[in-house]
Formats: C-alpha cells, structure tokens, sequence
C-alpha cells in the first residue's frame, strides 16, 4: 500500500508539532504532503523550521482540499472551526482527524458528528490520550469488572498551570467569542473524554462551580470544580485550573471490589478478595473489611507512557 | 500540685479506652477516679477489664458530679447528652472535656458554648487530632504564610469502611434521633475541625451532596461531597463515606506559594521560590513555572504520629 498522503490545515503551535512527527518519519504509512494557514508568518516559519521537508503550502482551506494532495487532513485551527473544516473534508472524501476539542457549541458537535455517518470517508478526533497505556488499562479493568461496581470517580488535574503570557500569546485565546472557553475546552478535552470512557458511561447529572478570570486577565473560566453522579448513584468530582503550581495529577475509581490509582503516571490497583458490599452484609466485625492485592506490575507495558503537549 | 482526679462520663468503646489511658498511666497528673454510665453491663465489663483500678462506679451523671470525686469529667456519652452534660458539669465548677461531636444541632452548641463563657470552670473539645504533628506543623506552614494566599483545600477521607454489623451495634447509632447523623457526625468532625484550624478561617459557602443509607440499611448519611468557598474566592472539596475500602486518606491545601499534601500519614511541602501570581504577571513564557523544593523533613518530629481510634 502506497502512504497515505496528509494535509494539516492549520500550523500554529500544535500543527507544527504534528509537522515534526511526519518530518521525523514517526508515522507509521503516513506522509505529509501539505499545509495551510491563513496566515503567511506562521507557514513562513515552519518551512524554517523544516527546510527538507517537502510540503506545499496553501493560504486557505478550500485549496489544499481540492489540490488533491490530500488523502487524509488534520484538523488544527481554533476551535469554532473545527465543525466547519471537518465536514468540508468529508464532503470531498477526504479522511479527517479533528484536534480536540470536537467544537464549541454541543449542537455543532452533534450535527458534524450526523453528518459523517453520511459519508464514506473515516473521521476520528484526535484523542491521543486514549492510546496512553495507562489509561487503556485503566478502562480494561473497570470494563472487566475488576473494581466490581463502580463507586466513585476523582480526578485532580491541576498541573496546568499557565502564565499570562499564555493567554496573551494569541488574541482567540481564552476568549468567548475566539476559543469558546477556557481550562475545560483547551487543556482538559482529553482528561474529560477519558473520564467518561475510562468509566464507560456518562454521568446522569453534572454540578458544575466555575470562577471565570480567577487567576488570569481572561474572560473565561480558570477555575473549575463538578461534582457528578452516575446513573447507579455512584458520584464524582473534577477540579481543574491553570492557576496552581506544582499542580497535582491524581486520578482515582473506586469500586465495590477495589480501586484504581493513577498519580505521577504510576497506576496501582487495589484488588479486594471480596466484594466490599457483600463482606459488609455478611461481616460481623463492626470494624472488618476484605483483605486486598496490589498486583504488579498491573500491566507490563504500563511504564511506556505516551507523553503528548 | 496534687494529680487532677477525673470522672468518666459513659463508658462505651471510646470511655473504655480512655480508662485504659489512665490505667497504663498514660495521662500525666491525672487520675482517674470515678466513672458514671447507665448501663450495669458496661460498668461491669470494665471492671473486669480493669480488676486493679480504684474507681468508683455511678449509675446517673447527677450522683457522680455531686460525689466531690471530681476536678474534671470526660463526656463520652451519645450525641445528644453532650451539650446537657457540659452544662451540667461546668454549673457545678467542675472542668469538663467533651469528645466530638460537640452536639447535634448548631443552636445547642452555641447555647453551650455562651453558657461555658459565664463560668469558672474550663471547657474543651477533645480535638486530640489538634495535637497530631503532622496537622500541626500543616497549620504552622499555612498561618505563617508557607504556602502563600490560600487557592483550594481537598481532603478525600473516604477510608471510614464500616459493615452493616457496625451499624446494627447499637441502636442509637445511624439514627437521626440517637445519633443525630451519620459519617459527617461520628466519623468525621476531626476532619471538619482540622480543616478550618489549619486553614485558619470558616468557608463562606458550603454545598453539600449526601446519600441517606447508600451503602448501609441506616436511615442517615454514609456518602458525602461538600463543595465550599472562601472569603477570597478559593475552593474546597470534601469527600467522605463509610462504603469503600481500601479508602484514601488524602489532605491537600493549594496556595500560591506551594502545597502542603497530607497522605498516608506523610507531609510533603511544596515551596515555590516565587509567588505563583507574582510570576504569572511578570514571566514572558506562557508555559513556565517558579521552581519548587520539597524541603525535607517538613518537622524533625512528624514522623511521630498520634493515631487515637
């Protein structure tokens, strides 16, 4: 099989990032034919960047997609674009993989998310983090029943920690009108996704507690806690920001037969002998409880952590 | 001075076990000298416990405050007797120790409290986790400005397993009329206390999540979240149940000059070299951060932990 030939529309800091996997034959049948950007500045500075690479430059989506250089287009422009970039692939039959988040608004999301059940040619988002070994674990063992009935979810992600100068780099970032939001819609797409497919189904009803410019001269949220609850009672909390450092990281599940710990890209699970519901009902020690396991390694691969921006 | 003699106000697991304190001789300049509980039976069982101790048993609090036996009482009866108990031992200028909680309703223990400001005798709280190391030395780095101004407080305290056998122990316990709640009432109140002593202040807001008998045939609360705010826009988060195991213990206070994180009986802090906000304004790098040390040990004498049941 010949390569399957890439377009990227869009190269500003992630674009490029993903230029330089191509440029470094990281992917695997895949080759990167070309690239567009409505602005001159930032295709000026990745042919710089990587003078050998062989890629024609475009200045406007509707080019490159109809160069026919392109069998396949990553998306990754702001966000309010995605939608619209993601079905003119698809209308052509060209392939596309979308950067998160899949878009703004929820009712975009779903109509582009219609739409390519229409067409013949693949869409996928870009949810690199689902291919982390950990968190693949993590989803085999709750699906598998290894935490028995889900208790409670937690996750601390708070190690996204920005300076202003972030958010004054670029003039969509961290605006309503620009970005669509804030620490939800930038940096936790990926921990948000992995929360619902981790645990392998939605929550039932979302609290959320949002301060907006907490800690940074933007309009949009910085500061985030939701609490959950799941259709079987079991609860959750999410807490986010990008205004704490050192942040923390901690991801954790509980269940009736254990729990998963995932902090510092370390994964332990706990493995109850006994379903904790049942050895509470049968139990006649106030104070007992099942004993448990922490098997090791819990995955052999689980060192191999996939580390992306 | 002569040894302060102290009485014992119902002799249940938590009376029992601080008769055995005095009996090993742990209390310096205590003795105790007379304990009181209506039930035969537990006097009698600790008697048995305790053949070579010299103390007088009552049937009724009223016989052993009047008996002249006692400089000091502990209060260790249910819930509802406490605040009655306090007044009735300070009226008689009799120096009382009440264990947690403090009462079952707000509007009594700010009676009691009032009352105990009109007399003589001292009054205390038996807040013994107050004299932990490891939370008094947290408390220390937060009041002295360790830690900077306070960003967000998260203490997951979720390893408070219980079985049904717990519950059906007595049948005061569990009961909105014996007891007067569930975890947040007897598991917990060191932790509600700790959280506001070692940050220094009362939450404005609090928004509370519980479930009634979620993991237990009880008829109060055994699975709580709490989302709370303060004065100056920071953030906490408390998570408590009596349904999982292995549970976590995990205490975290967030500010913008580092963290202090609590768990498994270790304090770890983490000392930016800058204010967080204070570098945020000024640093050029979107992505940068001050850099932090972990000052080891955070207390010559935190690895000495007092773990009471």
């Amino acid at each position: 099989m010949d390569k399957v030939r890439f377009g990227i529309i869009g190269v500003g800091n992630q674009g490029t990032y993903y230029t330089g996997l191509f440029e470094q034959n990281l992917i695997k049948n895949g080759v990167l034919t070309a690239v567009a950007d409505t602005s001159s500045q930032r295709l000026k500075r990745l042919v710089e960047k990587y003078p050998h690479m062989k890629v024609v430059c475009y200045h406007d989506y509707e080019t490159i997609l109809d160069s026919g250089l392109c069998d396949a287009v990553l998306v990754v422009t702001p966000h309010y674009d995605h939608a619209k970039l993601v079905a003119e692939c698809l209308k052509r039959g060209i392939h596309v993989i979308c950067d998160k988040p899949a878009g703004v608004y929820t009712k975009q999301v779903r109509e582009m998310n219609e739409f390519a059940k229409t067409c013949n040619a693949r869409f996928g988002m870009m949810f690199n983090q689902r291919t982390n070994c950990v968190y693949r674990k993590m989803r085999e063992i709750v699906q598998s029943g290894g935490i028995g009935e889900l208790q409670r979810v937690n996750w601390i992600i708070t190690d996204w920690y920005r300076t202003q100068a972030y958010y004054n780099s670029g003039g969509w970032r961290a605006t309503w009108a620009g970005e669509g939001g804030g620490v939800l819609i930038n940096q936790c797409p990926h921990q948000i996704d992995l929360v619902q497919w981790v645990v392998g189904e939605m929550p039932k009803t979302v609290r959320g507690f949002c301060q907006y410019g907490r800690w940074h001269d933007i309009e949009v949220e910085d500061e985030v806690t939701a609490y959950f609850t799941y259709a079987n009672g079991a609860t959750g909390v999410f807490i986010t920001t990008t205004g704490e450092t050192p942040g923390t990281n901690r991801f954790e599940i509980s269940g009736t037969k254990g729990k998963l710990l995932c902090e510092n890209n370390k994964l332990i699970w706990y493995k109850n002998d006994e379903d904790s519901q049942v050895f509470s009902s049968r139990s006649e020690n106030g104070f007992a409880r099942p004993s448990f396991e922490t098997p090791t390694p819990t995955a052999p691969d689980v060192t191999k952590i996939t580390s992306l921006p």
